[in-house]
């Protein structure tokens, strides 16, 4: 890490924003050096902008002067896109420009600062009838502008889309330090290209977004929470995609895998969980009508019978539903048992390819002796794979979990799909963007990053550009 | 215009591709010198590619000579994106590249060539229970490549989104010659760029698309034509963005304004459209249940009431539902009764703003002297304005057409809206670009070109570059 920043640069920040909105003290900058991988690296000076402006005056300044920038939402991401890797400033939209501009419900849409935490959205507008459905499992602290940055998804993916489908506009600031506004408060708008769409998961490597404009739609009037049992995976995962192009369109069709199950049992959740169940798909129906819902238990029942499930509940109160809910929260910390250091990747694949995808992750663990418990967002392909080390000081061990992380990389980018379905790649997976494009496709990344930020002053080393 | 095909070149091409692949006669010159708009521009040539491979070569070609490429779908758009204003080569894949691949119904997913016309990819999924909404009204012949240059919308917008809304994936050829994958089979993919967002409505001017993955949805499986009739244009605005905002859905929302009332009740309608009608809104429910048209026609009914309409029709069958489309549908030629010539704008604004919208557009006709009418998706704020010049020889009303325009789009940008919903820039609109966008945002539409394109040889001169 080079030393960039010089006295003189602290005290233009400190000119232009005020002594309590640069922090350089060692407190600050070790509380803004991690996110959610193990990884540590601490900026130089911490900023807290206070408007568009602010962004405008740092941007010109460090393109000017070559400074690095990494841009920071509240650090919960899985792979290190917010991290100073390089050092610079970091900025910070925690402390001014976190608001809900505006709710406009009479084009359903919201307007909202970087720093909104999504969950202070999700309540606001459903306040007002209105719903927006991009639902991170970090949702009581993740930042709307680290959403749009990573392209965040969650559980209702599989019926309502991800973070892009929601981003109709945005205002950002590119490292010129000039303001751009990209896209429309309107459905259809095809006038220039797509900037919004391209700005939407570049991981804060092409700029800094200052506002967003939300489409939100009508909220559903009810729902009802499901559960089928299955006695292995493969079955699961067939019931998955076949469901589904059933007509099924659960809000979301969660799944765990017999070693999740397992690891729920000793957590106390045996009341829910049975023994006999080798894998469980959890999602919720919702619609308008009793109708619309019993439409859809219907087919996700008939379904998952076909697919040789042994149980298929329906939640027969709030109660009941909050416990199956509950299970599959807790999935991410019960696997714990399984190892002391987790390797945590997000794999997507068409979901036709679930049942082999997960049988060929469990073939790479076995062979490196390593338990693979595996759960998530199976109704639209998502699977968080969680390969269990069993002593994080074993280099060994590390290095065999490596490989077989590779190994499942290469395994999903033969069935067509991704290294990530919604942690981004970051610092984390960039050393693995080879196996998911040539050459010349990552040459094409670097023209497009080069045609925004040409000094690279914007997050570097992420993404493996 | 400069002639820049040398003899060489049409050698090089017609050993590549055959004789049968390679036309520069004057019946084939003429024939593809045209779109929708009234402008003219004739190819040097016009080559038929059989595949990737053929595309791979003309494209590396015509990069190293620096020749101009444009790419053409079936020449049915309204901007002149398909014209070669420039010169060069003419590549069509109506001959070869025209293929419906693979229609997935696990993955609900089609895979098509640039080719394919629209209709026959809705039949065809429709066939298997599946369903692709983007219906332009030149469905019947219009290519899914070009739908995806130009992001094409349609009247399901309102409910079901765009073009862009349905490309998961692309396969592309950069002018360099080099094929690159785009975008994932999968419902989330967040790594590296998303470069499938920005060819989308990037009207041909970065890279050739060879394949394209569309994501399908399952077909509802009943559906209810309805019309609300308004006593004016601004009762009919309202009712829309409130009857959305109360948590109407509907597939359409299609707005007739009482000059095209008129005019239609002229064509024949009479029976369909009554002439008390100032406004007229004709759309379409749809669900898989009774339970669900009912509670949307519910809303429609109670939200258009409120806001002034004096009759709410149900279709009663299949027959009288067809002569309420076909009303719609017989509005854009009805039109030409009030002038020669017809400035079609398709401007896009926030729903809540159709009253404003509309109001004033009206008020800029009257300032000189047109009749203005309008329809269109008011569903989701895109309107087909129609300027009607008198006299299509006469100099100054030529003028004050285009003046009026300009004014039009003053007033749609002002309003936070498009110069276009659906029909792209092309050509007709690029000068009028200035007005929705700042130099520094043309300079970055300039920098994504060069990204992709750095010797400017694909389709050059559009979208105001």
């Amino acid at each position: 890490m080079c030393k960039v920043l010089t006295k003189a640069d602290i005290k233009y920040f400190r000119k232009l924003l005020g002594d309590d909105n640069i922090k350089t003290d060692q407190a600050h900058l070790i509380a803004y050096s991690y996110d959610a991988t193990k990884k540590r690296f601490e900026p130089e000076c911490v900023l807290f902008p206070r408007d568009e402006k602010d962004v405008q005056n740092i941007l010109r300044y460090c393109n000017d002067k070559h400074i690095i920038i990494v841009p920071r939402g509240s650090g919960s991401g899985f792979t290190g896109g917010a991290l100073p890797s390089s050092g610079g400033v970091l900025i910070s939209f925690e402390k001014h420009m976190n608001k809900l501009l505006e709710i406009d419900q009479n084009n359903m849409l919201a307007i909202v600062q970087p720093g909104l935490i999504n969950m202070q959205l999700q309540k606001a507008v459903e306040e007002v009838g209105l719903f927006y459905p991009p639902d991170p499992a970090s949702q009581e602290y993740c930042t709307i502008g680290g959403n749009v940055a990573e392209n965040a998804g969650g559980m209702r993916a599989a019926k309502y889309g991800i973070t892009k489908d929601y981003v109709m506009a945005v205002e950002a600031v590119l490292p010129s330090g000039q303001l751009i506004r990209a896209g429309k408060k309107t459905i259809k708008d095809v006038a220039g290209y797509n900037i919004t769409g391209v700005l939407v998961g570049s991981e804060g490597t092409l700029a800094v977004i200052t506002k967003i404009v939300l489409k939100l739609i009508p909220k559903p009037k009810m729902q009802k929470t499901y559960m089928g049992v299955f006695p292995d995976v493969t079955k699961a995962m067939n019931a998955v995609f076949k469901s589904l192009s059933n007509g099924a369109s659960p809000v979301a069709m969660e799944f765990l895998d017999s070693l999740v199950i397992h690891a729920l049992r000793q957590k106390g959740h045996k009341s829910i969980l049975d023994e006999k169940a080798g894998a469980v798909l959890i999602g919720d129906v919702d619609g308008n009508n009793i109708a619309q819902l019993e439409d859809q238990l219907a087919i996700l029942k008939s379904s998952f019978e076909l697919n040789g499930s042994i149980d298929f509940v329906v939640a027969k109160d709030d109660k009941q539903a909050q416990s199956l809910w509950q299970a599959r929260r807790d999935a991410s910390p019960s696997v714990t048992m399984y190892g002391q250091l987790k390797l945590n990747e997000d794999i997507s694949v068409p979901r036709s390819c679930l049942p082999q995808a997960l049988d060929g992750i469990y073939k790479i663990g076995d062979k490196y002796g390593f338990k693979v418990p595996c759960f998530g967002h199976s109704g639209d392909g998502n699977i968080h794979v969680n390969l269990m080390v069993p002593d994080k000081d074993d280099e060994t061990q590390l290095s065999n979990g490596h490989k077989a992380i590779e190994e499942i990389f290469q395994l999903v980018v033969d069935m067509e799909g991704s290294l990530s379905g919604e942690h981004g790649i970051g610092l984390s997976k960039a050393p693995y963007m080879h196996i998911a494009f040539k050459d010349h496709e990552m040459d094409l990344f670097r023209a497009v990053k080069k045609a925004f930020d040409p000094n690279n002053i914007l997050n570097p080393d992420k993404m493996g550009l």
